[in-house]
């Protein structure tokens, strides 16, 4: 299953900005629930068989001339489930629950989660920096389904929703920033300290609870309530072209006071991805990592910026298990994943 | 000065043997002294002045049609001394000491420190497993200055020297060997606990007191006294022999079961060693130790053995500082080194 979506040309994955990139993509979600059911933690297998049931034909609430695609988690291996969450196509949340079902579109840019924490988590994602772009498709794909279901929403407090941190839009935008300039230069803890201040959340490559691995976080607003998507979007917006900008100081400043450093760091990076043998996904992210940043600031120029882009998510396992068809144990892994960056990036 | 060493083709550092190479080089060394002077422990200065002077013309009784030079070691300044420390012409010990004088011959093979702790250390060097060869070679210069000079001598006791166990035939022999089979699975501790029981010693890349960097090991007799020559040679030869077997059965053992992990650690090196931009020397050592092995093994094809063989040395701080013909920081010689690996190994 989803074999198709290795070589996919239409994937935001592979249609990356090529700019000198802080912002790896930008993700938007809303929450909504029908308002006849009772949400998803008070409802029995039958009921979100149900629920689900309403979902599984979207050309009927979704038109897009058989664009969008429909599965049920519980007809996925581990290695599916987990291959949609590398894709950031599901939540670790949904991976862990083993129930419900998945809307998404042929270029991976809009997905629906059905029956997860919420009954409905519609997701926009866009490569680079492209809130409004995202919000823009995600309000239309809104607009869309709730021409056809009936949403819970009170006037006095927006959209109703399972956890109250939500209530309101029920809008959560988020993005993804790649600041090896900041962890180098170790001013990483004191740009997330103000944005904890002012009520933003950091988190790292999986959302909630993951760690951050290549030097990638994920940057999104805390609060929901009380405010318009307008103003969701804006502040955020605001606040990741700080922290850009602080990312592009702190290259600049490496580049600076510690060129050899700097350089040295990132052709090492692209010795060891070019000639190991065995690697595992944590370091090979490091790795990729100091790549984009090196290829960003010029240092290697043989290197498209697009190739390192997709490999920061064909590297992970249940890819590689998709690439080599059959399930690979730990060391094969490693085998493979070495072998895929050698032949990558040679 | 010595600036000719650095491109010496008849140094035996670049004569180094191409076969699957477990010893580096074969070491010995005679201790003596003159009959009428103290041992250096009890000499003023002008007194070691006097003992040097007997030594500085060494055509007189080396002949050898100018073949050799001498110099005194309070004339070379600490780069110089650092020099000859890392081409194993001086012990730490005569580097330390700041006086005294040094008798070598171009090709780098004989070499006599003159007012070390004894009168006289008459040193021969061969590359590769060779201490047959180097002891005929020592015999003969040993003959030459005996000719010249009235060593300290008793028939019941043999030469007399400043440290007892030296006391007999005063002579150490010593193999380098390069274990990095031992190290990498974990049986070079056993070996160390049987040689120490039947009375080698086993010391790092710099002799007594120093570290075993890039898996070498110094393996010395440690009984001289009550044997004669042959045997302690005959010992040697026995033990190291002894040794290169396990190494070599090491390195078997790792081709058959860990096959893509050796590759790894050799194909890394080569990696780093091929693009860094700063490495200091302990790490420089550790991957040319395993680029040693890569070839050996048959892993990598395009790089000379010859080649590792002089990085080994010329990596070394003073050499890089001759090299460049200027006093480097330590910054400084990260930068050269990680350069100098470049483009050799490019």
């Amino acid at each position: 299953m989803f074999e198709e979506f290795l070589d996919n040309k239409n994937s935001w994955i592979n249609q990356g900005d090529s700019s000198p990139g802080v912002v790896f993509s930008s993700r938007l979600r809303l929450a909504r629930n029908l308002s006849d059911f009772f949400f998803p933690s008070c409802l029995g297998p039958e009921a979100v068989e149900k629920l689900i049931d309403r979902f599984k034909d979207p050309s009927s609430y979704l038109g897009g001339n058989g664009n969008f695609a429909f599965i049920r988690m519980a007809d996925l291996n581990v290695i599916d489930k987990e291959f949609l969450l590398e894709r950031h196509l599901i939540s670790r949340n949904f991976f862990s629950m083993n129930k419900g079902g998945l809307v998404f579109s042929q270029d991976e840019r809009v997905s629906v989660m059905v029956s997860e924490e919420d009954h409905l988590r519609i997701q926009v994602v866009e490569a680079g920096f492209n809130l409004e772009k995202g919000w823009q498709k995600l309000n239309k794909v809104d607009d869309q389904i709730s021409q056809s279901f009936d949403y819970a929403f009170l006037p006095e407090l927006g959209y109703l929703t399972s956890c109250p941190t939500n209530t309101g839009t029920a809008l959560r935008a988020s993005c993804m920033l790649h600041l090896p300039g900041l962890i180098l230069t170790q001013k990483i803890e004191k740009v997330f300290n103000f944005l904890n201040k002012i009520s933003f959340t950091i988190r790292g490559l999986f959302g909630e609870g993951s760690q951050a691995l290549g030097n990638f976080f994920q940057i999104s607003n805390q609060i929901s309530l009380g405010l318009k998507e307008e103003e969701v979007i804006d502040n955020l917006t605001r606040v990741v072209t700080q922290v850009i900008q602080h990312e592009l100081d702190a290259r600049q400043a490496l580049q600076a006071k510690h060129k050899i450093s700097l350089e040295d760091i990132v052709w090492r990076a692209l010795g060891i991805a070019r000639n190991s043998r065995l690697i595992n996904c944590k370091e090979a992210l490091a790795h990729l990592s100091a790549l984009f940043l090196g290829i960003d600031l010029g240092i290697i120029k043989d290197i498209e910026k697009e190739t390192v882009n997709n490999l920061f998510i064909v590297i992970q396992s249940a890819h590689l298990q998709k690439l080599e068809g059959k399930p690979l144990n730990r060391n094969e892994r490693d085998y493979f994943r070495a072998e895929m960056l050698r032949e990558k990036l040679n």
